[in-house]
């Protein structure tokens, strides 16, 4: 099955995607109904970065990292690069070149259930990766994978297209399709929060402006 | 046993427990004979974090964040919360608006046994969290846990009340009752450091420093 | 076998140690044939150190840190301490006061297959660490181990006098006798790397630079 | 996008689901191109079981098993029950009762990304489980998840209705659509494996059978 | 605050402590209210194995098996030792001599948060052991720890008399106090669960059985 | 480096081996002054095998398992393959097919710091195993490794005819110029065990047949 590399991929819109963005992985994944998260040992190489684009998906063998090259002339502005290698593996696929090509390319970061290395010149150049290692340990250029079909990625299935976003607390896979209305969702949500916030920093309780406490009281929680 | 919510913790005195920040967990863990430590997977969500608190305690169940609404009512200035979930557990049970609900109450930070998330704004907030996971997965309200009982958090005991000290080397417990004495034993312990510290920083040896030659010497080792 | 301290080593030369620490490990590690990286275990306490050095060896006893002060006696600038428990240990082997000792005589870091502490101090003063863990549960000095032997230290056998390499992509050893050699190989390739970064940044492809396409299209990648 | 259960799902045919229980895990993952292993984590609570059967999948939330009475009620001869939970999650979804209604249904086993408990009974009522815990931690009946819908177990994408292939080397799936062409390919290896093994048996060497020897020669390999 | 040997420790009847082993781990922590389990870590050494019996506690140093000699003294028939280290170590602290000497005492068996060794031996001696590593690296006899105080092992509180029951499914700890109560109600459970097995076997469904169905209908459960 | 087969290597004597094999890697292991013993993580596939044996190392690739085929013309009746990945690894390298080869060449089993696969069918055949992963995963024969070439495997340096001894406890590496010295040592603590197991058998206590109540006395241990 691997071996091909599929050209034409619908994305969702760009206005969209950067919508996403600003809300960040917590809110999108609450606002889709807690769905889409990738596994927890997905962590950012440098911390604060916050990204969203449209996934074009690489299925790579393991410590073969031939198929990067592939995939960045698939690139287009606004995309991330999403690595699934097709059996667990911690080599570094991905270096201080490879990112060059792809900023040129207009990418916004890689997202890979695998190594990475040359995180130092990564972090300077303010190219963002989650990773589950990092790792100087490379790989070679011997064995065919596939471009932009669909992967497992750190246990999620995720469709090339499909919007990433990824930030401090890990990375969210939205489905194309449904962009616009999670954006929608995620926009109510966070409007949401900011009045929350405020009760908050001025004392309110959770307990009251959630009307918790008859629900507690009926389940039968006892103060001593 | 669960659902029980204790309003009336004894706490140690503010003078104390702020003493036993200065010095940090690596004393404090020694000055009380190597006790008290959490495991080594709890870590901080950003460096050079340094607090000391009263444990207000809280033992959830996983994936239910709900008795974090219930203890925030239960904070005094000075306090920090301990969660410990009645199951292990990877989701983010505690993000940004719990974080500015619990400073308006004086809260100094949170040690969970879990995974947090909103982790960039937690730090930009200037939040501090220990925990075993970043996770943005969130969790339901619909079971009841309870506040301020003891608790096994990170594989230690935990009651309401004791002084728990965490920095970048991880988590420190000490019971309330022996706070004053591991202060007085740690700045003892901090004094003997410093002076230590110079004699080193002027290249003298520790083998010199603490008359270790003989004892070496006598159990064999050998200069080849 | 314990309880030996070998005090004399051969070292590289400084000039060849310092040229490679300028390449760091994924280059050093490709330019010796993709020999020589420690485990993924080993990470940095802080980001952005890199250095280069000869290893001062360390074969400790688990949660026994008494060789350390054996081996300070033994260090020559420009050496970087290397230590490998003989079973496997999270403790924090090391702290701010042996670090202040060890700089003192002209040691440029600690390459560790167990715990240190005090890492914020650690930090502070600019002494890098590569470990596995950080606990601040502390050691006792018991039980003799040996100085500059032959290790195993995160799966990379170490001899004393070999050049370990550190970096955030993190831990390679170079064999004293193929240093000069190695940082040839690496030269060349960090030339090479030069210029192939500055093609790449125009948006010209790695699939034309490497002359990728005529194997891919040999090896039957289809594009669709 | 939970509360959906689907009641009309395809299968493959008996007989082909047999004969791939016959070939094995590793034979039948080989067969199809090295694809459809589940993570290595899914291990079997007791030796020597080797089954086949349809997919009857369950998307649970963490440790919550009121879908799989759902499921049982779904299920058909022939099937084996896969629960992959929308979090991860470690508690016991799954013991002897349980494991008592779905054998009454013909169910096969179960292949869950989860835990189990009661294996003492399980194992003496020889019905297999390949799971990546065994906890005694219960679940609770709460909160909705689906029935027969897509789901990814393991790092594996499962769709209702796959061939699903266990035994001691893990668990593989194949889907329903290519279930007899990946039987006769598992038959055309399983035969030309047993005359292999006849050969081998009798000393012959894989480097002559395999036809080795010029390849490696090509490469380069000395012998000293 | 090591160094204490305390001989005085009240045991629960031998009565109900042999009822709670009927039973096992997963009625027994269901019957409590889901509290007492010891982390998933613990693994049993050999299947089958189902006891129960009253904790000796150990808290020992890492690597140093001395305590388990002065347990053994303290321990009368019925009895489990229970060793927690004060540091992670998996370490082989007990072997088949160690084994040899508990039986003669009346000891049921060990439950121990760090590794064992001559499993080969301890499997055909019957001496059920449950640990959370099996390893061959020895111990010495050198620091002192205690005997019979309150212990945390593998992330549950543990005093000495406390009733600890360990099958299969992992280890759950009983308290003493409560352990006439506890039986009670695993007993009814057990009863409870008898008559269901019954009615599951013939077939009929949980649904039914537990009147799931409205409850899932009014949560929207929607069957396509 | 890769692509050597080293094909003169010097053996122990059988009967020293075969000793060895008797007394186990518990016995072996302290008898050499606890040194030599694999990580924790090599377990055996099946319970109850005890071998021993010479080391025929071979350094492989990551999924490749070419260099197998290779070592196995090398093999000499009391040999044990030892395989070690150049970067870590979970497939599955070896199964029944390479298995019948090695035991028609007089192998006496394998200790790999990877993944094996068709565990049912090497149980059945007898052939042990030592891995660290069970994984149906196959690998490629795409790469040069070496044959009998010094490896660390597993966290131990092994060279080529250094004498392996396994079992239920872990795997544990005797140098070859030790090991008549090594067996001799063991020799004497099996005997001396023996007598001890006795006394213990009989009540005896070690606290009395070790004389360590005086040394506990010294050390303050206090019975309250």
């Amino acid at each position: 099955m691997a071996g091909v590399v599929v050209q034409r991929v619908e994305r969702a819109e760009l206005s969209v995607i950067d919508e996403l963005a600003e809300y960040g992985v917590a809110t999108v994944h609450e606002a889709q109904g807690r769905t889409g998260l990738l596994a927890a040992s997905m962590r950012p190489i440098y911390p604060r970065a916050r990204i969203a684009g449209s996934a074009l998906t690489i299925s790579a063998p393991p410590g073969d990292n031939w198929m990067i090259h592939v995939a960045i002339e698939q690139l287009q502005a606004g995309d991330i690069l999403v690595l699934a290698p097709t059996s667990p593996c911690t080599d570094g696929y991905f270096g201080d070149l490879l990112a060059t090509s792809a900023m040129a390319r207009g990418c916004r970061g890689l997202v890979i259930d695998a190594g990475v290395r040359d995180v130092r010149d990564l972090t300077e150049m303010g190219f963002p990766v989650w990773s589950k290692a990092v790792f100087a340990q490379g790989t070679v250029k011997a064995t065919l994978g596939s471009v932009n079909v669909p992967v497992v990625c750190a246990n999620a299935l995720i469709n090339p297209g499909d919007v990433i976003v990824a930030d401090d607390d890990g990375v969210c896979v939205v489905e194309r399709a449904r962009a616009a209305e999670v954006a929608q969702k995620s926009r109510e949500r966070a409007a949401n929060e900011e009045s929350k916030r405020k009760r908050l920093a001025d004392g309110e309780l959770g307990l009251d402006i959630y009307g918790m406490r008859p629900k507690l009281e009926a389940m039968g929680l006892k103060y001593v």
